[in-house]
């Protein structure tokens, strides 16, 4: 319950400080037979890599993962596996002066308050480096989402005031730009943003936007364990977010009845089809295999160069400015710790939804009895 | 897994169909020596109750609550508390007809997919009368964050484009109206908006916001059970939720980290003072002692007696009429059921708490030999 | 926690006193399909039930179940089965005077310990009527288990110094004498012995011995949660079971590795074939598919009309001399309670087993799209 | 459920195979402000280390523990704490004949028929290699008893037919001989017959005895989680055990209640005494404050240089004679595995227990409240 362990059948626990020796994850409960190698896991990472656009902190970091387990030639053994990152530039002077501040907008007050004892350097483990571990952990999900024919897609929707219409969105794109955004036009009004926020050492908020296609239908579990209620963990447990919505979200909140339901036909496939999709995939916490469709709404990074009040550990009211090497904007870099946590829920509930039914069950023990002959 | 077991040390269970003989809840893991009787439950059960206004359904049920474990002359004993309601106006009759064909916006389609059978009556499972347990359980809850301080209150902020301003939010009203709206003149208008909305056979969405006061400071766990991520779950877990949000959640994404960061001061008490909750009192998942702030987007309700496109059991396509008896608006109904998920999580967080640090831990047991001598 | 729920994918909660007003259980994670009426379960409770024999305590229950959600038209639907028992004979007065005092080999001392409040009425919770509740849940699981082909057998396989040698084992005997001894002879001499016993006010232990065979070869966990590791947990959470062993048990511990190892060999069917089973089917936690054997301790009642020095809750040394209806022997009436613990286990971990490899989860997912057409 | 996370509260999460490049445990939910020091846990590795008698394999393994996270300036912060163990002695090639091969006595076969494939080096990660891990996270949970006043302590009781009486343990004994007993002669004598059995290719089992001393009455959850079903779990899932039992365990099944029950006094501090301990400790799942006694019996061990028969991964019945680096008898070496899962079962629980009361609840609270002052 600590915090750290995340999932039920394909479980993880991260550890690891942002100026710790290393971060890593283990993965208990990946399935045997799974091609895995190190460069699947570096592919990921290094879409969430600092220092590598202008709109990224300045820190430089590798970011080379090691299997140190559960992988043999070149296949999953479905014993732990674990991952390990070591980190390289901690410059830890950088953060000595706010070892007693509490920076505003950040955790430092509360983990003091839980824990009496913080490790303060860049955040420790409250900082936004925790969600590499969780981007290695999920690229594991995503493999074996991609040998279940299910994809995953998130991208940057708006920063601050730039919001690309739906009509407008245009996945291949979001690779090409540095904010990840779908759409070329709005990635350059948004880097015009950027520019004039960061010259006045101010930071800016984003939405980002998850898409999964080809779940089963019927995946998901009833009341409390609901997909999307997982999914909301999820993602409320990366940093910075603060809402998550799906479909039509709260927007519905302002329909009628007649307006937000979405029809349903059966195609001549007798698969099912539907003119709109205010549910965003999911009814009932089930999903009946159209997209499901979901936004995040991310905060604008606390750490600003602009003096603010604030409080220290020894009960002195206090001025601080956020010195360091800072994100001006946090969304473009949770795109790929979004998508990874949606593939980490949904495998999980993949294999949860094996057992919904005695005669899938008899048929998978049949299966195997073939199988094995 | 299978999603109807909530929490992790103080656990529930519930069941129960809409149109089964009873439903019920079973809590493991409620403290000994708490003071319980059915009148502390009918009480909340009551605030959910079906039949009390012209805009809730007109099924009747007593919905009276029965103890049949866990209490012994007047106390909690520390073994599981069973709850017990049985149903009495289940009027299976009216539902024959959907056996076979899947209502738009409903979970039909869904259960059929994953569990081969479905209990179509009423719902079924996935009716929202299967809140009335959780509404049990969650007084419990209440009962124990009364004794430690805690305060948790729940309010329809909105009904349609009716929705009430931070400024004009009296708590006290909300029990005037039936539409449990802490605002008489917003409540006024939201009902002539409801009648009209009926008088077309449609229903409306709106949005409730939950404010819980009194939370030591320093609940809530790291990483991937944050406060705020298990409330989420919590909340999207309640029929009808599209969406949740903290602070200033969605609009956060517009602002900059100048406009949207909460400043910090002690008061002479050295209590921490903010001037603004942009963040709805948690920070990486832990709370800070301010007041915790969300919402929830409730969509309008998919039963409705326009006739709409759907598909059936047997591979047509067909249209229907939802007939029976439901609620133009969710979100006044939805209100109660969302303090008692709140009060669920934050009793669970309460405890989780209490192994943080050493020191406490250690006082802990000292004290108990002390009280014990 | 809190210790009434058992079980991860297949999870049951138990609640109920032995003096309250009814016992019973939720079942969550049952698969939808599996054939289920109050008979199938009436007929396991029956050979636990009170009252049928000299050797059994007198209290008269007709311990008639009653389902209460879960099931419809025959079948289960997936969601929660709520199974009560509603209590007829609790003749609470014959317990009100051991109110303050602590019987020796109770659990009374111990839950004023921990919970400060007790309901003394017949032991309240800690009272071995709580398992009625495990037996109800367990007849659902052996339904499942034996729709896969596995079976569960349990007897009584020794009475104070009366033990069946391995060789006179007749599994049909054992339901020929009330001690549920798989051996005519053996039984005659336990009832003889019991005679003696319970003339002299006194009781006495016995070893219950379980067979599970079917299991499909690969079902168990690794490192913690090794199948055998499970069963000792649920064998040992039995009420008055004081040790259990697996195949040699025990006795392995005075063998040489040469004595003890089981030789394997294919059969021209390309089954394992072992000539001993000194392992009783597990090795490194997970089942060869071999028969799977272990032996229970069950310690003698300790409820003895002989005067006992022991304390009570005013702080003073007293004497006691247990009145009320009591088993001379525990075993005989352990024995379908261990059945349906094994059982339990077993359709947990068959469930968990089925995401061990890529390519039958590929399998099963692809036989589903079939199944679906 | 994947098995290689162990506890609720105090979690631990261990992965690594024998011949891999390393082995780990990360423990979530260590409390903060506890003193831990690479030193600290280095003294129990060295216990366990192979290499350091001629009773013990020969492998070379200097078992050098880091700390990669959870520790700053000396102090657990509450995250995560990462330790790592780097191989050093991997001969793989001592191996690579078994990889086809089953041997008998060990988890190869069940291994293949769960996962398909399988990382054969040294048994890969069914080896007991892996309980290095659970002896470095127990050496936290002991750190945390030992500041809590409670002790835990274990000794070889029997090596083959080497049995030490009750009356003949001297625990200070224990550390003066390579085989762990607490009696000098019976050392000698267990001595003499393994290298009788060495000579001859052959291998011996034994019995670990454990006692844990003070240990707060009232410690232990009811129903499914007793607190010596939790133990009993935990030392199962050592490898190589194959039984357990508390206090007279399957001696009691042959006593007569007047026998078995253990009777209660208080002494003149209100603390109770008893002058047998039958019982182990535990009542109903529950501690009562006395010591919890409990002894595993460990088979000999299965590699063993004498041909034996068994089949291989292709179809055939083969003969195998095992070489490579193996200890004579395990139970010397298992000794401190048993300590440390002990103390893991027992942390979790005593954490457990800080909930069961609400007096106790408010009075922490209360006590936070003024030690923040």
């Amino acid at each position: 319950m600590a915090g750290s362990k995340f999932g039920e059948i394909f479980q993880i626990t991260t550890w690891g400080e942002s100026h710790g020796k290393a971060l890593g994850v283990v993965i208990d409960g990946c399935p045997a037979e799974l091609s895995l190698c190190e460069d699947d896991i570096q592919k990921y990472l290094n879409r969430r890599r600092p220092g590598t656009s202008q709109f990224a902190t300045k820190r430089t970091e590798s970011d080379s993962v090691q299997i140190l387990s559960g992988v043999f030639e070149g296949k999953t053994t479905g014993c732990p596996i674990s991952l390990i990152v070591f980190n390289e530039d901690q410059r830890s002077a950088d953060y000595s002066e706010i070892a007693q501040t509490y920076r505003p907008g950040h955790a430092d007050f509360c983990y003091d308050a839980k824990y009496g004892v913080r490790d303060y350097r860049g955040g420790g483990r409250s900082s936004a480096r925790e969600t590499l571990a969780r981007v290695a952990a999920g690229t594991v999900a995503l493999k074996i989402l991609e040998e279940l024919g299910v994809s995953v897609a998130a991208y940057t929707k708006a920063i601050g005031d730039v919001c690309i219409d739906d009509s407008k969105i245009s996945l291949s794109e979001r690779f090409n730009n540095p904010l990840c955004m779908p759409n070329a036009e709005a990635a350059t009004r948004a880097e015009a943003l950027l520019n004039r926020v960061m010259a006045e050492g101010d930071s800016v908020g984003g939405v980002v936007e998850c898409v999964l296609e080809g779940t089963p239908k019927g995946i998901g579990e009833p009341v409390f364990n609901k997909l999307d209620a997982a999914l909301a963990s999820a993602i409320m447990s990366v940093n910075a977010v603060k809402g998550i919505e799906f479909g039509s979200g709260f927007k519905s909140a302002a329909l009628l009845g007649s307006q937000n339901n979405d029809h349903m036909r059966y195609d001549e496939h007798l698969t099912l089809q539907k003119p709109t999709n205010h549910a965003g995939g999911i009814y009932g916490g089930i999903a009946d295999g159209s997209p499901i469709v979901f936004r995040a709404a991310i905060k604008p990074t606390p750490s600003i160069s602009r003096p603010q009040n604030t409080v220290n550990a020894t009960g002195e009211n206090v001025e601080i400015s956020t010195k360091g090497r800072h994100d001006p904007v946090i969304a473009p870099r949770a795109v790929v710790v979004i998508e990874a946590m949606a593939a980490l829920v949904l495998v999980d509930y993949i294999f949860m939804g094996m057992t919904s039914k005695m005669d899938g069950i008899k048929r998978f023990f049949e299966g195997e009895r073939q199988a094995a002959l």
